[in-house]
């Protein structure tokens, strides 16, 4: 059995070097035939599916082993399905279809840092545009923060603006955060972001499809937001414009029937915009603060959401007659008690002893000319 | 005929004077007994159902012939139902039931201005809060003056910000506007505002439910929030925070089964956050732009065209059933079928036969989610 898994785990190793993450030739082969199968067709160049061609180039220099024991040395795991850390959720990649030739589970997983990913199925993606705004920077990291306070495992990439915005907030909150890499978690990409990584690394996780060493390509950031939108129970976007990549991510939250958030913005923001159609077509709900976005995981429980209200008003605690004669009495141009009484529907002696007593509330005010709102009327 | 309407005018005038604008109990027995009995009634000192206590003070010194031959002086006439000018729509009022004990159509109307209100069936309220930001203010104007080039009249209040900014955009744009007032359409309310409504007396309209010379409240301006829910196809709240009289209106609009619709912010704004709730529960829809306005209100197939009738259109030469299914085509946004069906009134048989036809002609295109105008259609 154990002797089973190491040959498992060397296959998929190696199948991991062989394929771009999110073929689904691949990850349709190896639900039907097993990784071992699939892995010994090719090494051995036998055509399956058609996939021989793209892969030969690559089979000279497969060394499975070694590489995981390089890994290993680097401080980098290889998590894989079986393995007591595979996070299940992934498995919903291989019922959701494809999105532009991409899709299915990753044969496996590298992974640096001490968050176990399958404590954090209570996850929630938090993606946008690398052109953020300081609005959309912010608003990603207060998020972020909130949903991490709440005991919620923050899920992004690494790329500028939103992404490395949503780990910060996190990590101030002291809470777990994931980077989903398109590249080997050993690069640092971008480069400015060497700090943040290693420091992920260190305290949350750094996860990718790719072995060690792998450079990024447009593809593998496509491939790559799949993994982010399965992992979390939902994804917030926070800023995206009409063609950013987060749509990719968002296109991934929705086939997989998870939970689509949108954080809306200026509509003269051109980062806003995609977010503003997801919200308009109804793919995504609305939120504006990260209560909101456990109101919407259904992980509100503790974290009770308030309907957002400004603060209960005085008027609130008037007396029914007070209130009506308050309705009558005017914002500007004076009224004199009995023009009032007549506007409130209340008989005179009742408007005027209600005039008092609004009076020493501050809710009414005499002026030359009668009686007007006061300062406690106006708010 | 005439002499009756005469006895009804003078008898609606008086009961303009003697209750409060939106009192359900007087629009109640006035559908059910009529204006001139209610009035006789009350003016003979019969109570109906508790009214005479609250008129009795103000049954002195009623003048309605006078009243109306000094409004017409002023350039003001009173506006009632089954006069020509009297917008029908307006009766909706007095079957969606009250609002925080205020209700019913309007017993009459005071206008100031050029514009007939028959006329202004396709109208679009734009509304928000007194203390708007420029971003709020901005995009008001925008909205208003998009809309306006279609063809829609704007209605707003005459308040600071949002209202403001609307009627501007919509004069800007040399459209139609209308402005409602808590007070007499002869006052000034805020005296800062003088120019801007000397400007729409000239141009638009000034309406009023209150007779010349009676000064704002706040219960008038909540029972005048109704009359612009009510005069428009749609509402656009475009700031408002959460206490917010806009979202008073907004209410309205919903009881109406009118279009509530909602522009986003930045959800650090707190003038954006009484939208952002509406959007979020679903009492709104997200908007961004006129176009998208005139979309929510099934105003884009003809008002998409900013340059109507000028060349004879292709789409001209559609047969019935086709062009009936080609205006309920979104310009955004893809429908399905069956949604299509529902907005053009047509079986879904026939529907998917005419969107086939138009696909062929270019005026429909499928794309993901459903069907879109297409170059034709847009043309």
């Amino acid at each position: 059995m154990s002797h089973d898994r190491d040959d498992e785990r060397l296959a998929r190793v190696a199948l991991c070097r062989l394929t771009e993450p999110g073929d689904p030739r691949l990850t349709g082969l190896v639900s039907q035939l097993g990784a071992v199968r699939v892995h010994d067709h090719l090494a051995n160049e036998r055509d399956l599916d058609g996939m021989l061609s793209d892969v030969a180039s690559r089979l000279a220099g497969l060394e499975p082993q070694r590489e995981l024991e390089q890994a290993t040395r680097l401080g980098i795991r290889f998590v894989m399905p079986g393995d007591d850390e595979w996070p299940v959720q992934l498995g919903d990649l291989d019922h959701c279809g494809h999105v532009q030739e991409r899709g299915g589970a990753p044969v496996g997983l590298w992974v640096k840092g001490p968050l176990r990913l399958d404590q954090q199925q209570d996850s929630v993606a938090v993606v946008g545009a690398r052109s953020a705004t300081t609005y959309g920077s912010d608003v990603a990291s207060a998020i972020a923060a909130e949903v991490a306070a709440a005991g919620l495992c923050v899920v992004s990439g690494a790329a500028f603006g939103i992404d490395i915005a949503a780990h910060r907030g996190a990590l101030a909150a002291r809470g777990s955060t994931i980077a989903v890499l398109a590249c080997g978690v050993d690069r640092v990409y971008p480069a400015a972001h060497r700090q943040l990584l290693e420091h992920l690394a260190r305290h949350g996780a750094v996860v990718s499809e790719l072995a060690p060493g792998s450079a990024p390509t447009r593809h593998r950031f496509l491939a790559r937001n799949r993994v982010i939108a399965a992992l979390a129970r939902g994804t917030v976007v926070v800023e995206a414009a009409v063609r950013s990549g987060a749509l990719n991510t968002a296109n991934w939250t929705d086939r997989l029937s998870r939970r689509l958030m949108g954080v809306p913005g200026p509509v003269t923001s051109a980062p806003s915009a995609g977010v503003h159609q997801l919200i308009r077509t109804g793919a995504a709900s609305l939120v504006t603060c990260g209560a909101e976005v456990l109101e919407q995981l259904g992980a509100a429980g503790d974290h009770a959401l308030a309907e957002p209200r400004a603060a209960p008003r005085v008027r609130d605690q008037l007396r029914r007659r007070d209130a009506q004669v308050l309705d009558a009495v005017p914002v500007s141009s004076p009224a004199q008690a009995d023009s009032i009484a007549r506007a409130a529907g209340v008989g005179l002696v009742d408007t005027q002893a209600a005039l008092g007593r609004l009076e020493r509330g501050g809710f009414a005010v005499q002026a030359v000319g009668g009686w007007l709102l006061g300062p406690t009327g106006r708010t």
